[in-house]
């Protein structure tokens, strides 16, 4: 490969290839949190724990407005979100603006308005900002780079940590995200209120955190879908995944999107939608307590841990029994959805 | 304003403005660290004290290789700088690339490579890491976010705590990084070897720091150069501060450039030089540290602080003994400059 895909940037296998063949030959002495949704680091005076979980994101999605959200929520709630997953509530927060001339400055202020509610709702100190102004063609509107701190408040989740017989929870329908802004893209109008599903999940998962549940991982599902999300899972921990395609929750304006373009909703990008791996015993005290959380109400177990017997696979299996491997997504997926 | 200007990114006037007229609108409950380098945060172990220092910036210099350095360099001196002037040791990091599609692979290693090489001399290490791809058009090249976390050494230092008679010391000559990109962008080819003067600053600083001397604040003259640095010290501190024109340091090639250009080197950026304001018994001290520092070997006492009897104004004095302000940069000086 000479010169970066489009595709190097879907979340999925090239993004894969892209960090593996090229950055990490540079950057694999200091990369010990690759493939994690957030790095952990200890406060000075406590050397032995992990004080912070830190996560980077930069957003360049376009359109900036949507219904559900804008770059400026969706900067906020994307990387407070990988912080959550990783079971810390987020604190702090940079941000960097890149800005294209001419940017209308009214929309500069409903940007900055939506980060401002997101960060008052996850009440988050702002520690570092930065703006940079680019001429008119060096780049499409704006782009913001958010860096959150989180507190940990409970250790040890991790791709890697996943167990054989551990139940997979997702808590909403998934594709929303992606099937708003493909439709927006693609001037597809639509008689219904299909919504990004954008929000800031840590509320959710500090409650289940606090009930002191045992978890042995939980990520969100972005980029790549939970497509992404199950083959990441089944890859960092060797095990085989397998999940019962009725039980994954998908709205009839999704599903009706997927057929007109003839995409599967398992790829569509997610903004509000993570997985819990956790041991069957505590699924359903862990249901229970989803059950009454706003963005947890339609949470649901869509599938189990295995084995590798097919070699750190996930496998799609419908009620009349049919299965087939839910691949790791792959080509241009939906680019600048995030 | 309606729309975001060119100059709103150029460090000086017209950027404040933006911060103060737009963002502060609607960050001003967040933004304890506006106009200062960096912000704080404390170990949760340990509240009272700000054990760690943080700053994020966005670089879209073009071109993206020049002499001296490149965007990957650049990408790690710039943001451990802004955390090395607060006092703080440069520990963590968090990257955030943008990369165009078609982007040269090889490119990409090149620029890979040499953040490694300055992550190694700050020795950090990564936390958290994305890659997006745009499609081709949506931004130019490659722009990269850098977070950097620092282990705070040395507490107090700011921009508001300029002392009257305090002697502003400044280690290198001035205007190198940005007179050289402003060759290289007008094609102005130079017999010499005039190189951006990227470096990191904290081994230098640490060395000053670590004998215990009384500094009251240390800068980094970037975007906007000596000029944007003195002129917000002087507005933070409430301040007049004079500068002796002849004991600032200017290479003969930066001299030359800024004459064809019709260009001020006070306004030119820098990449590897900064100020330190201290009282004047401690400077002779300071300057016989800095001398054997490879960074500082060049430094110099360049002016003093006094009451603000002009209004917090920056004032420009020359042998002959004629006075002129100094004054803020406004316009557009030289946009993707880092």
């Amino acid at each position: 490969m000479d010169r970066i895909l489009l595709s190097c940037g879907n979340g999925g296998r090239e993004n894969a290839n892209l960090i593996n063949n090229v950055f990490m030959k540079y950057f694999k002495d200091f990369a010990k949190y690759a493939f994690e949704d957030a790095g952990f680091f200890a406060g000075f005076s406590n050397k032995l724990s992990n004080d912070f979980a830190i996560s980077t994101d930069s957003y360049t999605i376009t359109p900036i407005f949507f219904p559900g959200g804008d770059i400026g929520k969706l900067s906020i709630c994307g990387s407070c979100n990988d912080v959550a997953v990783s079971g810390a509530k987020p604190m702090y927060l940079t941000i960097s603006f890149i800005i294209e001339e001419g940017f209308l400055v009214q929309d500069l202020e409903k940007i900055a308005k939506s980060m401002s509610e997101e960060m008052h709702k996850n009440n988050l100190t702002l520690l570092s900002a930065d703006t940079k102004v680019v001429p008119k063609g060096s780049v499409e509107g704006v782009f913001i780079n958010s860096t959150i701190i989180g507190k940990v408040e409970y250790k040890g989740l991790s791709a890697k940590n996943l167990k054989e017989d551990d139940v997979i929870i997702l808590n909403a329908p998934i594709g929303s995200h992606g099937a708003c802004i493909y439709c927006l893209r693609n001037n597809i109008s639509l008689e219904n209120n299909l919504q990004s599903d954008c929000a800031s999940l840590w509320e959710m998962i500090e409650v289940l955190l606090k009930n002191n549940i045992e978890i042995h991982a939980i990520r969100d599902a972005t980029r790549g879908g939970i497509a992404a999300l199950l083959n990441e899972w089944a890859n960092s921990s060797k095990k085989d995944i397998y999940i019962n395609q009725n039980d994954i929750l998908i709205l009839d304006e999704v599903r009706g999107i997927c057929e007109i373009l003839g995409i599967e909703p398992y790829s569509l990008a997610n903004e509000g939608v993570c997985a819990f791996a956790l041991p069957e015993s505590k699924a359903n005290k862990a249901l229970e307590i989803l059950h009454n959380t706003n963005l947890g109400k339609d949470s649901r177990i869509i599938g189990r841990v295995c084995k590798n017997d097919l070699g750190n696979k996930v496998i799609l299996q419908n009620t009349w029994g049919t299965k087939r491997y839910l691949e790791y997504p792959e080509g241009e997926i939906l680019p600048r959805i995030c």
